[in-house]
């Protein structure tokens, strides 16, 4: 049996797990993610990690397949990021880079396309290879899966469906800039923002106006309970998710939708309004899609790097 | 030098090519489409004319390296046809059956598909290999190539972008049964509607107003003509789609956008009208993607077919 880690840099922690090649997580644990000096501590404090776990757990390198890793920012299918801002990374090739401080192969991949490999492999879309994976955690993220395998793209913004436009008349800016991206109204934030917005039209009764901190969680509590105000917000957001996820599958055609981030939190029944709204907006061809919620969690992005280096 | 044969199946002709495994067309000829009898002819017909060109050039089964084959309807990545309606065909995998017939390799793809490959291989996307190609005609299809290869999709409806939702307060159907597609604006009969319903909004003068039959070509060249309505249905089509293609580039990020059939004789001013507006709407990451037009026009599915069985 041969071995091989996955690594999943975020900005404040690194998450390593190591992996049996049938993709058994054997052991998981997280270092810091030293952002200061540019980020240049950062590869050479996970290739000590990864040597020292090594000579722990007495593997050598012929018995590791690789190391699989991800991190937050555009990276192409060749293993370059271009700009990681989180991380205080330029341009440059993390593959090539952490490849040398270990002497073994690496793959690397943008941290919501290799989360949602992970899910693909492990998670909600087990068995299927092409998958669309929508996280809906503080912003919106997205991996697309194509034959089993990540599409990057030409510069590595492949999936990032957070920045779809859908709405023409809104005023206030996303985070990117632009006005009107699908994250302003189904990240956590958006649907708090819906919220809000719906609250302001009118008087009408909701236990949400008794909230001091409104949040998706709330929400969609408030939708179980049968609110009618919540279930007029769920409505909403399920009338733009949908929308945007028939528009993703006019493109790429996938067997299934897995949809996690923090707001999947919520259950099924997040799937019922998103799904409705689909079947009214897509193709033909495209009806057939499956949806699911994401299984792994926070453990996504160490599944999904160490399948890079799997395959 | 070794040979193949690129095969495009249209719903009244069927388009054939002879290639040498460079790429260069030698020859192309056409033969009819026959869709009696549940198009049961169509494959037979296409092995006789293949087999035919074959003993007329003296070249053995030793020389081809195979045929390629496009049709109209979904098909996946395998080379199986979910029912092609225009042809009267059911289920069945048309590589395999045209294989059989031949005793020759195939590949088979969609035609809209296939015409993409094609424009990335010798036409206006040459030198890429993350392409989105766009077709404007009778309706809007297109394209999608990722790393140098047709996403098909799970059921071969990948690609199918004139399905795209883009109008929530459409009335009208469009011919999927969806109402506000994005066919139904932007193909050569799409700016017809735009401009018609432009031209019942007020009694602003246009030369429009005098056309006995308004078609894409009449409002393009009036747009040169620097007709002001029909500047407006032109901005009109260029916000629709650009904003469009700025969510497809937010699910595949290509290199390049290239723009083909009927509408695109309207010339390099239809790009500046998509672009100007691709890039308002554009993720900031997918903003470097560049426009061009497609340039095979009606050889685009022959070539594609011989680039498939090339590649």
């Amino acid at each position: 049996m041969r071995y091989c880690f996955g690594v999943d840099v975020g900005g404040t922690t690194v998450k390593l797990g190591f992996f049996d090649e049938e993709g058994n997580l054997l052991e998981k644990w997280e270092i810091p993610t030293r952002t200061e000096d540019n980020g240049k501590h950062i590869l050479p404090d996970v290739a000590a990690s990864i040597l020292d776990k090594m000579k722990e757990r007495e593997v050598s390198r012929e018995d590791i397949v690789g190391v699989g890793i991800d991190a937050p920012g555009p990276i192409d299918a060749k293993g370059t990021v271009y700009v990681a801002v989180n991380l205080g990374w330029g341009t440059f090739s993390l593959k090539n880079e952490l490849q040398s401080l270990l002497n073994l192969p690496v793959e690397a991949g943008n941290d919501a396309n290799v989360a949602a490999l992970g899910e693909m492999w492990k998670g909600g879309g087990q068995g299927y290879s092409n998958v669309v994976v929508v996280t809906l955690g503080t912003g919106v993220g997205g991996g697309i899966i194509v034959d089993g395998k990540i599409l990057s793209g030409a510069t590595g913004s492949g999936g990032e469906i957070g920045h779809i436009h859908v709405m023409d008349s809104e005023t206030e800016p996303c985070n990117c800039g632009n006005c009107g991206c699908l994250e302003q109204y189904t990240s956590a934030t958006g649907i708090v923002r819906l919220a809000k917005r719906r609250l302001a039209e009118d008087d009408k009764s909701s236990v949400l106006r008794e909230c001091a901190n409104i949040s998706a969680k709330t929400v969609f509590d408030a939708v179980k309970d049968g609110d009618e105000l919540a279930i007029e917000v769920a409505e909403r957001f399920g009338q733009i998710l949908g929308k945007a996820l028939a528009g993703i599958a006019a493109v790429v055609n996938p067997e299934i939708f897995v949809i996690g981030g923090g707001v999947s939190k919520a259950g099924p029944i997040l799937l019922d309004y998103i799904q409705k709204n689909y079947m009214q907006a897509a193709f033909t061809g495209a009806r057939g899609a499956l949806f699911s919620l994401a299984t792994l969690g926070n453990d996504a992005g160490i599944y999904g790097a160490a399948k890079l280096v799997l395959d």
